[in-house]
Formats: C-alpha cells, sequence, structure tokens
C-alpha cells in the first residue's frame, strides 16, 4: 500500500510537472493572441515535442497544438506510432484531435480543463484508440483561468 | 423543371469531373505504396488544393489526403474558412478529417466510396459543421476498387 501511494504521488507530481510546461505554451500562445492551448508530447520522461495553437498565425483552422505536437513527436521519434508516449494538453482535445491521436496508437492522453462545447468526450467516447489510457483535471484550475481571460477580454473588445 | 434537370446534369458533370482530380492523386499515393486516398480542394471551379495520403512518406499517422487538402487550400485563399469551398475526396472522411472540415466551416463535401470501419458517418454524424453539405457515391466503383486491390495485394505480400 505504502509503495502504491508513493508511487501515485510520483506519478501526480510528474503529471503536474509535464502539465506546467503545456502551460508554458498556453502562455506563448497567449502572447500571440491565439487561443491560449498548449500541449507536450513525453516520452520515457523526454519532452519530444511542445507546441501551442497556431490557427491565426497559420491561418489555418486545424493547426491546433495537440495536432502540431503530435506530428513533431513522430519527427522526433521516427516512427509514427506514439503508444509509448503521453500527450499533455492544456485543455481537453476536440474530435479531431482526439481521432489524431486515436490513428497514432497514442498511450496516454493528460488533459487540464474540459471543454465543455467541442470536447471530445461530449460528442463521442469512442474518438480515442481503445488502448489509450486518459486523465483530466491536471492543474486545471490554471488552464481554464487562461482560455476563461482569453474569451472575456475578447468579448470585451467586442464591445 | 427541364432546367432544373440541366442544372443537376451538370452539377454531377463537375463532381464526376472534379472526383477524377481526386482519384488522380489517389493513384499518386498508390505508386508511392500509400493507401490509396487523395483529396481536392474546389472553389468557383478552381482547384486550390491537391493532395494525397502520406502516412507512410512523412511517418506521420495524422497525414491523410484531407487533412493535407485542407491546410492546403488555407494557404492558397489566404484565410482559414472554407466555407465557399468543396472538398472532393476519394473515400469517406474518417472523424479526424471531419473534425477538421468542421473547424474550416467547409462548405460542401463530396466523397466517393464509404469507409465502414473508420468512415466519420459510422461514429458520429455531428462531426461536420452543421452548414456542410454532403454527397457521397461519386465514382464510387473506381474510388472503392482502388482501396480494395490495395489491401488485398498488402495481405497478400504477407502471406
Amino acid at each position: 500500500m505504502y509503495f502504491n501511494e508513493l508511487s501515485m504521488t510520483d506519478i501526480e507530481k510528474k503529471d503536474e510537472h509535464f502539465m506546467r510546461e503545456a502551460l508554458k505554451e498556453a502562455h506563448y500562445a497567449l502572447s500571440r493572441d491565439e487561443v491560449p492551448i498548449g500541449a507536450i508530447v513525453v516520452l520515457n520522461e523526454r519532452i519530444v515535442a511542445r507546441a501551442h495553437n497556431l490557427t491565426e498565425a497559420l491561418n489555418d483552422a486545424t493547426a491546433h497544438a495537440e495536432m502540431q505536437a503530435l506530428t513533431a513527436a513522430a519527427n522526433t521519434i521516427g516512427g509514427k506510432y506514439l503508444d509509448k508516449c503521453t500527450l499533455y494538453v492544456t485543455v481537453e482535445p476536440c474530435p479531431m484531435c482526439a481521432s489524431a491521436a486515436y490513428w497514432t496508437h497514442l498511450g496516454r492522453l493528460v488533459y487540464g480543463t474540459i471543454d465543455e462545447k467541442r470536447g471530445y468526450q461530449n460528442i463521442e467516447r469512442g474518438l480515442l484508440h481503445p488502448r489509450t489510457e486518459v486523465k483530466g483535471g491536471v492543474l486545471k484550475d490554471e488552464c481554464s483561468a487562461l482560455m476563461v481571460n482569453f474569451f472575456k477580454n475578447k468579448r470585451q473588445k467586442l464591445r
């Protein structure tokens, strides 16, 4: 029991550590006036990809943080399957990104805050690969606050 | 009535014409030993993007023909919304590509053959943008034969 508890705490610490790295990416996105979402891919405790949302900069509605992180990770490790990798993302993926994760056979998904409108879980739970382990709510408040403030500011500018 | 019929025939002719262009892309994919799927994006009867599946060449499980065609089209027209565009694709899109089309607010989707296993319609009909018009079955037999033969050959090689 003691070791199990210790190991759980270790995993939680690691998840928070890597979610902080994803949050850094989300802050980069914010500084470029992009929807503030960041993503990291980790293999054997090493970051193999980092990315943030670039839909405005690239003029590409599909340039989500996760899409870029998954592609970059495959490039880094030189293989298209990410079954030994964990994707950390500050906001629950949309169906596009969840399905992209499916095609990569992603090993583990860790997200910060949920996306009530377009999160993949609202739409279809069967989108992820059946072997992908999922954990939500890591640094939820920070991940969520970034999004809430971003859209609050956008709405104020539109007044 | 006469004009309506004429106009329907015209649309069908155009759809077949552009699906042949998508089929050319699928044949390029085949010649590179990629899963033979091709895609074209058309705006005002002009092809603004052409792409084929490159998952093997790019070592990227997300490099589907549609993902590349949508991104290329946005680059060509210099805007991230494709609400005036038609995506022609030889095989029914998967949930990733259907959701990518959602984010682009795609105007119209025309596909050749259905994908019984991972087609977006089997999984979730709500993935496309509500304004996207859909038409399936254009040059269905050619589009389907390419896929069936490809996987038949793959299986024979594995014996």
